[in-house]
Formats: structure tokens, C-alpha cells, sequence
């Protein structure tokens, strides 16, 4: 993992999401990541390795028609603000809990992305044993990392006026994901690491 | 716990759920027994007991309009059966998985509602390490149990003929389940107890 040094790269905010996905409630994450995600947990699936899935997106539905002899329509409904993170699941006896994000950007992660009730869901399942963390997609860059609640959640506490963290921040104490030859985006290997410095504490 | 003889009820198959039922994905199971587990699971959250939420409903979505300046609008979408199981989450450092199921039958379970995929992402829990179980409402009695999903795949894969499974069965290798004083369903205390036999195990 290369060390950069501390505070040296600043985050550029004129960097937004664009509005088609702001007006949804996908939280500024681009599908490409969801996708890559999705194929590598079906590969940990069928290789009895894991077992994680992405929750389905909350919807609030308003109105249903139930016409005869054919399936029920929801013809009226809207997408609800997600309380949870997207993706949970069981490796290796431990709770894994975490959420993906993209962003466009080249040296900082937005803030805004992470709703207040997602990083409290985080907090509480670190509390109770879980192995929580971020995926983060960087798009313009093609790197993927994986950093632990815990580190958000303190930068977060500590930096109320922020609005982004830097990529600095997400190496120093992230690790880089690499795609396999498979083109499975291979994040276990890491969550080892997780549970054996767990183990160890 | 009381052990009734084996094999002296015989399941009663003239009871089917209701049509509205079964036209849902809710695959038999009422409303009443979610509204006690969302309950008992939002006191658990609220307590930092545990954290286990339900997960969304899963919605295959056809048209979506999105008007200027309001929340976008799902105009056509469909429900899709869950693949996997609708309880889950992190209590104690264990992952806890579970499917809720409610019936009208005073004797036995009836199979139906139980999906094979859903049997088979149990079972994959399982295999992770992860503690994954029913909880059985049998409404005519007001009767709750949770019961080990092992003990109701062993049984599945040995009664391939069946299209139900006994009360008397779910009452020798489950445990019955009380309501609190504070209108919950405290099955937490009964986890406890499959916590304790996997550490012995």
C-alpha cells in the first residue's frame, strides 16, 4: 500500500454527481460498481465461499392493481432512503456488513454520499461484533478500495466541517482491491486480513 | 418444552392461505407477525441489543417517470420472489439469518410457503457458520416457535413426499416463544441458547 504523506493532496469539490443519479436514491454510486460487486458475490456464492448479497432497494408503495388471473402491478410507488447499508452477508462465521459508493472524483470521496442513519447502521453493527467497511470506487482513477467503518466514522466525528476525505486518508488506512483474472473484484482476501487483526486485538 | 409422541398427529391439509396471500409474494405469512418482528427488532436496535432488520421487499421495476423538481415516480413494477430469506443481521458477533412464517393451520407447517431457493441460501448460511432458523406463528393458536433451519432441511430432504411438517415436530426440536410484557417477540433469549450449543458443538 503506498503511504502518501499526511494533508498534502487536497479535495476538489467541483466534482458533483450527476443529476440523473442524484434525483435517484442510488446515492451518487454508478451502476458499473453495483454490477462488478453483484458477479463477485455470485461467484462466492457458487464457490461456497460466502455468502453476501445486495439488499433490495427500499421502495414505498402507494398503489397496487391486482388484475385476474395475472401478477399483481404496483402502479404507483416511490424509492424510499435506505436505513441500512447495500450489502450483508456470512464468511467464515463473521457478520459482514458494508456499503459501495463511486465516485468520479480524483483525490477526495464526498461526504454526501454517506446518509447519517447508514453510518449509524455501521457503528452499530461494529458494536455488535460485525466486520463493517466501505468499498470505494474511484472512476476516473480505475481503483477500488476497501476501508473499515471505523476509520469514516472517526474522520467523520473528528471533521464536522468537511466535506469530503481525501484519497490520501483512504490509502493511508484502505487497502487497494484488485480485479482478478475472472473479472471479479476480489475483496475477501482483504476482510481475512480484517478478521485476523480482529482476532489478534 | 413439550414432547409429544411421534407421529401421532397427522397434518392437516383442508386450510390454505387465503387467496390475497397467495397472489403476494408474501409467500402465507400474515402481516401480524411482521409487525411483531419489525417491533421487536426496532427495540433490540433501540436497546444496541442487536441489529436485524427486515429487508425490502424485492421489486422488478418496469417504467419509471421522473417529473421536474419531485421524487421520481415507479409508474410499472413487479413483485419478485426473494432468493433469499427476509431477516437478517449481526447479534454478539454472530450472523443471524431467519425467515419469518405465519399460518392459519392448528397441526402442521404446510411447505408451500418455504421456497427451495430460500431453503438452499439457509443452508449456505449455515454452512458459513452463520445461525439461521423459522420462527413459526401458528395464528389459530396463538402459538409462537423458532426452530433450527437444519432440523427443517433434515427433515425437507428425508420427507420429500410431504407437503407439511407437524407441530409435534417443530415442538420437539424447537422452542416455543413468549411474548413480553412490552409486546415483543423476545427470541433473542433462545438464540442464546444455539449460541451456547455451537460453542459446545
Amino acid at each position: 500500500m503506498i503511504q502518501y504523506p499526511k494533508g498534502t493532496i487536497r479535495p476538489i469539490q467541483n466534482q458533483r454527481p450527476t443529476k440523473r443519479i442524484q434525483s435517484s436514491t442510488h446515492s451518487g454510486r454508478g451502476m458499473f460498481l453495483e454490477n462488478l460487486l453483484n458477479q463477485t458475490n455470485q461467484v462466492y456464492l457458487q464457490k461456497k465461499i460466502a455468502v453476501i448479497h445486495k439488499k433490495p432497494t427500499p421502495i414505498q408503495i402507494v398503489n397496487v392493481d391486482y388484475p385476474k388471473r395475472s401478477a399483481t402491478v404496483i402502479k404507483e410507488a416511490y424509492f424510499r432512503q435506505p436505513s441500512t447499508t447495500d450489502y450483508n452477508g456470512v464468511y467464515n462465521g463473521a457478520y459482514i456488513d458494508f456499503e459501495a459508493k463511486e465516485t468520479k472524483n480524483k483525490t477526495s470521496f464526498p461526504l454526501a454520499n454517506i446518509h447519517p442513519h447508514q453510518l449509524e447502521h455501521m457503528d452499530n453493527c461494529i458494536k455488535q461484533g460485525g466486520i463493517v467497511f466501505f468499498i470505494i470506487y474511484f472512476s476516473s482513477l480505475q481503483e477500488y478500495f476497501l476501508i473499515e467503518a471505523s476509520y469514516i466514522l472517526n474522520y467523520v466525528d473528528k471533521h464536522k466541517e468537511k466535506s469530503s476525505i481525501s484519497l490520501s486518508y483512504i490509502k493511508k488506512y484502505g487497502y487497494s482491491i484488485s480485479i482478478s483474472m475472472q473479472g471479479i473484484l476480489e475483496y475477501l482476501p482483504i476482510v481475512d486480513k480484517l478478521l485476523s487483526k480482529n482476532v489478534i486485538k
